[in-house]
């Protein structure tokens, strides 16, 4: 990931942890200096390493969140 | 993504639609005939392209929903 600068604004929390330390993470973080973003991601356990992950607006995650609260096998 | 075959099994719904029509969506989806995870990733109008995404289990939905759920932002 050469030449991407990002800063992890916030932590909001982990949604798993992988058996080598890796934690799936959902954080505020800044792309190479632009606006904030959501971000859901996995992260090696030294933070240093980033794997897979998605940005997502306030909008979205308002509407990911809907969708989860309807899905029957998530009550 | 020659080489990768998947098979959407459901259409969970739809987070956002982009001007060009691309869509994040939240699935649940078969990769290269294994058991089905839930996916959430970017695709083209015609279902034909897929963009960047992540799967996830149904663990990691059910915290994902909750940390949401937390939010202040979106109370």
């Amino acid at each position: 990931m050469a030449g991407i600068d990002y800063n992890i604004v916030k932590n909001i929390g982990t949604v798993s942890q992988s058996p080598k330390g890796w934690e799936k993470q959902l954080n505020v973080i800044s792309w190479n200096g632009r606006a904030p973003k959501y971000d859901l991601r996995d992260w090696a356990p030294d933070g240093q390493k980033m794997g897979k992950g998605i940005t997502l607006s306030l909008e979205e995650l308002q509407s990911l969140k809907r969708l989860l609260n309807h899905m029957e096998e998530l009550q």
